[in-house]
């Protein structure tokens, strides 16, 4: 019935199994059947805390039995909160913009490098380069940021000028001119293929950036919120960029997206601004997600999980080498690069059949994005029915 | 203390009023030293169904404390069933993309115009025409689309090409041109003055391009979900248009957008997506918030609070002739156009000591878009108290 439903009355954009979720805890979903799936996506990296998870949903519920929504026109006390604990987590020295997704949050970093291309040089800077595996949302504008060739198509045109795309970080070198104004890169890849980008390669590039004040803006849209085991990707490799994109996992799941940028006076009166964007139900889920995560992490329980899952992944790898020819990812965002496109669908519906749900990244590589809060005992569950599955695949 | 922590870690894009609001029911709001307001904002038009509705609140409560998020790549029951609801209550044959606000839904809407405009003429179609004093988002294609010229800063560009203005439906005549895709209204502008279009005009333009088969735009971000007492304002101007977009509204204060289109197989898979867009929060909130309002709308509930709010506003124009020169809007989507800019900015800080907020629209317009379900009991009382406040006006 939902099926037929979705297929009459919502635009077809995605192409949806329909299995109808009606219950999560933690990373186990039950279906309307009640048969249980071990969730290693979290809705792509979203439910950062897990389903159903109760610390947010206590603090939801007394949010909006008291105030849902206010204008920015108006303070906003959990979203002044949020900024702060955002910057003392990100160890920054930034000020914060809320919006309501990734795609948002990218367009506001985009509309900050631009405002400081065009005014903080003698000669006007407009240009952004991105990598070729990027991608950076939806919208007319963060499509054109994005790589992906195949994502430029005709139908959307015109696109706004001023993006170019390199291959690698050895390459944005050349690509560089006097009108370039920001560098944004992913720190390992999403939907690129889970690919980390190399530490010190990145290191090199940001200082290079720095002695030329050509901004770096880091795109942690899916690498944010611990999910790499560090508060932020560029903790972990040591960088402090001018401008970071936060969305998936910050919320828990309730749409929400930020912009922080170390140029703290760029943006004035008029220059931004968002309706829903850091409103008292985001940013309040958000402050009880954050708490949750720093709990986790500083019990030692993010490190654990994330060890125990490598070493689980692993020995998935070598079991089964005639699928897999490459570990990669970092932290809870993993990946296998699997032998050719057609197994990896054959991988994800078998999975699925033996409860456990997996996704595709780029055109071959297997994705698993679980909780942060999944337990040893679901990643026990979970691995075993993808070896389950794995055994079926010829 | 708020006001420091958000000046030391909020990017200042916003002219803030720093009150501290802790507490709202309907149309009452209580800061933290439990002063009360009558609010006649609604958070810009957003919480349609009051604050701290408890009805809302429950089914959020029960849905968060199962699933909050999962991706699009599953099927999300209550996404399927508020498709369905929209295209009932809207009495178009359509079908509905979700995303999280105005702006990304005037993305979508942009999206696609240009895909139709490029693949259903021999000649490719791309261009947008929209209106001088309208406003359509802050993403940089939105911003382009927005008719206001101060809005089209040079920080931000380059912005994309095939958008051009026309003050009125009139001059629109003239603009189109073998290239013009689509004509982008809003039938009542919302931040370019409370200003309704003529009905007549409008709908001898929806004629006029149906028989172009050139697209017609309606953004009823503002517009939509009962603020003009019928579901859509397009409703009430007894229009179909091919484009419908919603947002604030809809979700009653939780972050959600949606596309509405009668050229249903126009977008096809990857051509547009989104990872919180209709996701099981968003949608499940907008559904209780429909429910609400059309129990509201059938028992004549919400006819006669307009019916209402319209006399008093009426009391107050003709008792203060000295401040004010029109009467302007429809439903619960009033203002008042004010002699000059310098005294709405009076008005609107005495109102709020008075306790009651209201809003500014264009250069010298008072806005008012109370919640739907506001009583009488608050109307009266925030009338009195916009009248305390007009009264200590030079």
């Amino acid at each position: 019935m939902i099926e037929q439903i979705d297929k009459e009355y919502v635009l077809q954009t995605y192409a949806r199994n329909y299995v109808n979720f009606k219950k999560g805890i933690n990373a186990t979903l039950f279906d309307e059947n009640e048969k249980d799936y071990i969730d290693f996506t979290a809705g792509i990296a979203v439910v950062s805390v897990g389903h159903g998870n109760k610390r947010v949903a206590d603090a939801i519920y007394k949010q909006v039995s008291n105030i849902t929504h206010m204008s920015n026109l108006y303070a906003i006390e959990p979203q002044a909160l949020l900024a702060k604990k955002i910057a003392q987590f990100s160890n920054m020295d930034i000020k914060i913009f809320f919006s309501n997704s990734g795609a948002e949050a990218n367009e506001g970093a985009i509309k900050i490098a631009r405002k400081y291309g065009q005014t903080q040089f003698e000669k006007k800077r407009y240009k952004v380069i991105t990598l070729t595996h990027s991608f950076h949302g939806r919208t007319i504008t963060t499509v054109k940021a994005t790589g992906q060739k195949a994502m430029h198509t005709q139908n959307f045109e015109p696109y706004p000028e001023g993006f170019s795309y390199n291959h690698s970080i050895k390459d944005v070198y050349d690509a560089i001119d006097d009108e370039t104004a920001a560098v944004m890169i992913e720190l390992v890849q999403g939907e690129g293929g889970v690919q980390p980008l190399d530490k010190k390669e990145v290191q090199d590039l940001a200082n290079y950036l720095k002695e030329r004040k050509i901004l770096l803006i880091v795109d942690e849209v899916q690498t944010g919120i611990y999910r790499t085991g560090e508060f932020l990707a560029s903790n972990l490799y040591e960088i402090t960029p001018d401008i970071v994109t936060l969305a998936k996992g910050l919320g828990g799941g309730v749409p929400i997206g930020a912009v922080l940028t170390t140029h703290k006076d760029i943006l004035t009166y008029g220059d931004h601004g968002s309706t829903f964007g850091g409103n008292f139900l985001s940013t309040t889920a958000a402050l009880e997600v954050l708490d949750i995560l720093e709990e986790t992490k500083n019990s030692g329980a993010l490190d654990e999980t994330i060890i125990h899952f490598q070493n689980k992944l692993s020995e998935v790898y070598e079991k089964f080498t005639n699928l897999f020819t490459k570990e990669v990812g970092l932290g809870l965002m993993r990946g296998l690069r699997v032998k050719d496109g057609e197994t990896l669908t054959q991988i994800i519906n078998e999975a699925f059949t033996q409860g456990v749900l997996v996704l595709k990244a780029g055109k071959h590589t297997l994705r698993l994005l679980p909780p942060l809060t999944i337990s040893k005992e679901e990643i026990n569950e979970g691995f075993k029915r993808l070896e389950n599955a794995l055994s079926k695949i010829k």
